[in-house]
């Protein structure tokens, strides 16, 4: 049995096929399988390195709004007055991996910002009720009067799904869906990394200059962490919907600025965590 | 339908208790859920601050020593002078999220080194393939003659699902697990982190000063990133198998390595995606 001595993977693309040993039933045979894409992105403002993240290529743009509005370094679109590739100092064409980023306003005042809003530490205690305590001080609970019926509920699942095309393909992608009020899906995105999925459906609607999300849904594919319940909270979605189960800080999170958080919306049923007075028996009335 | 209005999570366990709301076929009932515990913890070298991560509480030692590993700062248990939980200044005797480390050499030479271990970085394009090379360029392939039968592979799954206890309870939790060459399990750690879960195992085996793992097989229960399968190279581990997919880098990483990187091990059978060679029909001999 053997396998290709290397893989290699163009830039820019999703996925990418490679020869595997399939063994079933004790029977080995080589096939074409494809793989999720795994490529790092540098961000940088103004010329300066602000991180590197693994992520899947596409939609970088919006993966870069996306971040930057999650961590608070732009209010909206406004902010921002250009994100662009970094071609390289021969101005090459192709694709590269590296998003330069140019702000309206002072770059340092961001790089500021964005350090104090690392995690909360003090000497008296690091823990999960006091970071949340730290964010809820600056960021107001979501006001949503939005509800959403049991059914539409669980007919996210199935939305999302009939959205997703290199999750099928690889079974390597995490989703991130944003449905609106009447359970319509507006944007999904797939990435091998969970957080950059719903960075960058947040992302393209910060560049689409429609944050805030309070009328939204979001849906993710697998687990809720912490992360995950903060940067919906900075967008203000007040909806949570995820196919499995959220972490102790998520729910602590999403009760703590009165968000409603779905957790395991899989074979017709799911639990409800935090803000179950948004959702409702009947059809959808929109206050 | 109502929830608690708020979740207290004491310090230091990995589950906790949380009232949902459970719908199935359009009723409603309340009962209590399993949560897995996420709560930040901040390492400090030397007083410091290095980093905070989220994690599940527990083995926050060998959290500590497997991230120090991972990353170059350590090279063995003989390079840490104490990790030790810091408690306050008045000596709070309860668990704190804070772990400081002190090392045997200068802490100005670790940060150095962790600080040049980011994802490599040029103006004449970052990709995943320039960062495998400058990772192989300062690590040797793997030098391991352990071979593995398919029946052992197959065996890999249930072995782990025996031994999980909170991922039973939450369905919140990443496992990862380590096997000898003869398929039994030596250690297996969960966190709500992926990441997380196989620097608990490394750091478990370096502080029993039990590395090179040049003849053990690490198994995760989800997918595979290019991180999990850089860790496993620095710790000298010749095969990986997981539950879920490979990314593209996390290939890429094991080819250029030599390593033997298996995927979708369920239902009796598995994909093979690098390293074929160490996988055997008949019965394992180890040479």
């Amino acid at each position: 049995m053997s396998l290709d001595p290397d893989l290699e993977v163009p830039r820019g693309v999703p996925a990418v096929r490679h020869r595997v040993v399939k063994v079933r039933d004790h029977a080995a045979s080589e096939c074409q399988d494809h793989l999720a894409v795994e490529e790092p992105l540098e961000i940088r403002l103004g010329g300066v390195n602000l991180s590197v993240t693994m992520r899947t290529p596409g939609d970088d743009e919006e993966l870069v709004a996306g971040l930057l509005f999650s961590e608070g370094i732009i209010g909206g679109a406004d902010d921002l007055d250009v994100i662009a590739r970094y071609r390289g100092p021969d101005g090459d064409p192709d694709d590269s991996n590296v998003m330069n980023v140019l702000l309206k306003g002072d770059s340092r005042v961001a790089r500021e910002r964005l350090r104090r809003n690392f995690v909360a530490s003090s000497s008296c205690g690091l823990c999960g009720k006091a970071t949340i305590d730290a964010i809820r001080a600056a960021l107001p609970a979501v006001q949503s009067n939005l509800v959403i019926t049991i059914d539409r509920v669980i007919g996210l699942t199935a939305a999302m799904h009939e959205a997703q095309s290199t999750f099928e393909k690889t079974g390597g992608l995490h989703a991130a869906g944003l449905f609106d009020a009447d359970g319509r899906l507006i944007v999904l995105r797939e990435d091998i990394g969970r957080h950059n999925a719903v960075d960058k459906v947040i992302g393209h609607m910060v560049l689409a200059r429609r944050v805030p999300l309070d009328r939204h849904v979001l849906m993710v594919s697998g687990r809720v962490s912490f992360e995950i319940v903060q940067k919906a909270l900075t967008a203000r979605v007040p909806v949570i919907a995820a196919v499995s189960a959220p972490s102790s800080m998520a729910v602590q999170m999403a009760l703590a600025a009165d968000m409603t958080l779905i957790g395991f919306v899989r074979n017709g049923g799911f639990n409800l965590y935090a803000g179950a007075h948004r959702v409702v028996p009947g059809v959808a009335e929109l206050v």
